[in-house]
């Protein structure tokens, strides 16, 4: 799993003094980044065949609320391949506790912009997907 | 189904020119705003009971982009109450066409707020929560 | 000066349970799109001459804070209109009181995106300007 | 000067692939965060006494765009310390250039929540800023 920190600051909050549900998005996306970062000569050598990762599901479960000025540590990693689609699984602990804020399972397909349509997830592709992936993903 | 509009700005897009996966959270929200405000006798009451509303689970399913300029209808309703949870469902149409942009289901549990914990959804509750489902709703 | 209305939602808000600092800025892109909008004829035949405007520096007066359920009116239109650039002025008041909440002077320069450069604000220029513009305005 | 770094994501852009204006406003606030968790010790201290700083106003040039991908350096420090209200400089630049992306002045005073008014910033109170400031600053 690749890790990232955010501080929670005031713009995150609500009315409930709780970080806003809205606000978790943009910590999963930059997880995600993060995540990719990690992979940016896969990305690129994508790009250059006209492919990219489109997601298409996301589920999210509010576990905990996390509060102003925790340190949230997100980790990200692609933990099922399927035929036609993978899933990108995270989680946003409090940093140094094992208090789990939120996870998420994030569904993607492999975008062909050539051909304007997914990819089977098979063959060369399937294998440049797993060497991403967690130990033990299939 | 309540329904609201937003019109896409510039401010919620992204590279690809088209609304962020982060930012329909946000229209998602506001769609349940619009939804509990025409529930306001009843969130005011359970208010004054220190009953409020909390979001555990949402899933969201990203149909087709939107794009800048576009309105967007926001349609919102609860179809399932169950024991322990019920479910808001939400789509998002392109105004005045049948194309789903996305479409979400928002868990949510009856938090007692003095208790500190989510009530069983039985008894006046159950049938609160029913005066405000759509027709069908269990 | 053109009008639109926002009403304040939780995710809106911080710490201190007023509309959080950032979350002005898109009020008053939101704001400016309003009034650009008014003016769509103008705006393509623009667009059309590669031309647009471009917003150059902001100043905001936070006059006083804004809560949660309130609805803002966000007033906007040209109020300069000087050689080198213009300036849209933008007030946002509690709807139905005379309460400001904040003010904003939003400098733009006409942006000439073939030339790649601002365009002198003179001519028919300016006179297309001052047409959109506030009674009074120089 | 305290500073920090952002990197720009696909989330802060908008349709001409730029970050948006709005985004900046969040970059700004962060980096003003960053400052004062520097000064922690004295904040908590103005916090015990029910003092706090608020925004009053904030003046923002737009100097060059920024794209996906850069690292943005916020830099923020305390300019001016006048008898009513002090200044916060912030600079933002293309990490590891001389590319300057947007400038800010940020002005606040120094609100004692107790009384529910601004203090004048004089005796200890004006030493306690001065501690916090630039060279030179007064």
């Amino acid at each position: 799993m690749e890790k990232c920190e955010i501080t929670v600051r005031g713009y995150h909050l609500d009315q409930h003094g709780h970080v806003n549900n809205t606000r978790y998005m943009e910590f999963l996306e930059e997880g995600r980044y993060v995540f990719l970062d990690k992979h940016a000569g896969q990305m690129e050598a994508w790009n250059d065949r006209g492919i990219t990762l489109f997601v298409v599901k996301i589920t999210i479960n509010y576990r905990s609320p996390s509060f102003l000025g925790e340190v949230l540590e997100i980790r990200s990693g692609i933990i099922r391949a399927g035929a036609r689609s993978g899933v990108i699984h995270q989680d946003v602990f409090r940093r140094g506790t094992g208090d789990l804020i939120i996870d998420a399972d994030v569904t993607f397909v492999v975008f062909d912009t050539r051909l304007g349509k997914a990819l089977p997830v098979e063959g060369a592709l399937r294998a440049e997907l797993l060497a991403m992936a967690e130990p033990g993903c299939e």
